[in-house]
């Protein structure tokens, strides 16, 4: 088994529909022949693109789900009645050939945010999307959703639990919004494993909020942006606590490693900033802390520029909302003290840390000496790449 | 009377200390002779610079106060109790030599954070700052606090109200963290009216938090942000509604006309994008969706590059918490509608809005269509000279 493979039971196709840009795969489907157990995670923008609505519908049913259609080029948001009208019309359009309800066919979307979803070139692709089915592997589905993406994000994983062995896939694309109108975050799970629906719906969620929840490019939240996990049962039941255990180890690993890629993409992002907050009053004073330091542009700019700049890093602490005592702060840049209980370290390692700013990997470790929680974010610079990107005129 | 002269009663002098660099006065004293009512907003930041903490004390027991101590080079913030220990030895070179208590004296402090004040310099400089007390304007005090401010931010107005002449002069610094390590925000409203003190502080809260906090360069708020108003009763009572009213209009008007300057400041800030919100559920949801699209690089960084993206304006208003149903949404952009219910407008404007947005005030209206609340906000937009600026070894 390569990487490329997907889990047992699934298979894959893509097409070139020449929706926005002719010459490229952008229409992709995944099939599964069992049903599946799913657990989606979506944008909380109130702007919900039409497919975001419509797989939320789907989940909230709880039937099976058998396939996930995904394109590129046209984001299917902000595209009122028309624009549901038209998902649920490929929804059809690809079930009535594989022998499904449209129920069963989670929708995914990522582009232009406005325009309807042109149907005369859906109708023309869909034929051949099917045709493929078996014939594309988990990279040429990940290539067809991609839009501004520097590289395709996949990965897999096969496991050895005590039941037996299972596999995971992760496909994703997005590096924050850093293109005009371009919608952001997709990603799809699959694995082979058969898992309760409750019990995956609940691991799918914890793992996501430690991974896919805890990445910022700059800090917009799309119009489009989904996790879906599916479950199609075709290996092995996961049932004992250490299978589960294990398995959610797993997930939570592989989804970490696919958000890490999220972030170290972008041409217009040159680094990652990992910040760590611990010793807060509680996970949520971390978060806040931690989201708040990877949210400023003072501290992104800093970073880009490879200022060692604990002022701006302490200030961003300060404004986040977080409760602490200021004199007990510490910060560590890129492992070397900066600030510690509430005053900067007076010492001479600015070269130091000028060569260490130089990495692509940015650590920033913060202690609040407040409490037990703790938050794990990752963050991206902002530099002149980011600026020339998001300041052209929409193409 | 012209711009420069102060209202009744007060007298300004400045010295220069060489706290940062020689050759400027970086150290401003203004003193009343009758004792004043004080207003006064602080930071919400947790690590408040001493300064702050001294201000805060000084208002809670709501003695007298007959000056305020002003100067740029050090913030005195992260600084300790050796920080407020200094702080409070300046107040009492000041007082003593002007038979003042050092409790009357309001000290303000702008300049790098960490490093302690230099007494020394404080100790040869106070002496001349006194002497110089009355021989200078609100122009040289506003210039002693400057830092990285293209030009000094001051105005006042006169009013003729039903008891009488009345004038307010205000003296502002800041262009939001727009250089390393420097402190952010600070602002002397002075008038010679007599207001009772708790009228005082309810219409100063209100007129600043309609216009100081409402402006944003890049949401970072500082560990010294402080806004002081004094009315030493020097000229006439204000006490009919018609007068009161007539003030506070007043004195909004001309925080908002200085809070203005703040945003257009800034090597880094080419535009001034002037975001209206109306139709929200309540005010603090307005407030929440104009602030959301205020702090959004991707709205910032296509507005300085002249680009009519309705869309990321949408998708920030959609993350932005406010409650309102996305089919009722409008926008307009430099006056031309973009978004209609919850659809973007189909047309052919994008020569005009090109057009348009060349110039420096840059509108953004949106209309939520849910209720009565409303919200105006002044953001920047983000561009090369801002990461520039921000992205260069701290000096």
């Amino acid at each position: 088994m390569t990487i490329n493979d997907l889990p047992r039971g699934f298979k894959s196709g893509t097409a070139a529909a020449a929706f926005k840009k002719a010459g490229r795969d952008d229409l992709g489907l995944i099939v599964s022949e069992f049903p599946c157990v799913v657990s989606g995670l979506f944008t909380q923008n109130r702007f919900q693109a039409a497919p975001v609505q419509i797989c939320r519908e789907i989940l909230r049913n709880s039937g099976p789900v058998r396939a996930v259609l995904a394109n590129s080029g046209q984001a299917n948001a902000c595209t009122g009645e028309q624009g549901l009208e038209n998902c649920r019309a490929t929804q059809r359009m690809v079930a009535e050939r594989i022998n499904l309800v449209p129920e069963e066919i989670l929708p995914l979307s990522t582009g232009v945010i406005g325009p309807q979803l042109p149907m005369d070139r859906w109708r023309a692709a869909v034929p051949k999307l099917v045709e493929s089915l078996g014939s594309r592997d988990a990279e040429a589905f990940t290539r067809a959703f991609m839009t501004t993406d520097a590289f395709p994000k996949f990965a897999a994983r096969g496991l050895d639990l005590s039941a037996g062995h299972t596999r995971l896939t992760v496909m994703a694309k997005g590096a924050g919004m850093i293109c005009p109108n371009m919608a952001t975050m997709l990603c799809v799970v699959l694995t082979d494993a058969m898992v309760e629906q409750n019990s995956w719906r609940s691991m799918f969620k914890r793992a996501a909020d430690k991974t896919f929840n805890r990445v910022s490019v700059d800090g917009d939240t799309s119009t489009n942006d989904t996790i879906l996990g599916l479950a199609n049962g075709a290996s092995v039941p996961i049932k004992t606590e250490a299978d589960l255990t294990l398995f959610e180890e797993s997930l939570t690993e592989i989804l970490g490693s696919v958000a890490y890629m999220l972030v170290k993409d972008g041409e217009g992002a040159a680094k990652v900033i990992h910040i760590t907050v611990r010793g807060a009053c509680s996970d949520a004073d971390a978060a806040l802390a931690a989201r708040s330091v990877g949210h400023s542009q003072l501290v992104k700019t800093a970073i880009y520029g490879g200022d060692a700049n604990w002022g701006r890093i302490v200030t961003a602490i300060g404004y986040s909302g977080a409760d602490f005592e200021p004199a007990e702060v510490c910060l560590s840049l890129c492992g070397i003290e900066r600030f510690v209980k509430g005053r900067p370290v007076d010492d001479d390692q600015e070269e130091i840390l000028s060569d260490l700013l130089k990495a692509r990997d940015i650590h920033v470790d913060i202690s609040l000496g407040s409490g037990p929680g703790s938050y794990v974010f990752l963050a991206s610079d902002l530099g002149h790449e980011y600026v020339s990107l998001n300041a052209d005129y929409r193409s």
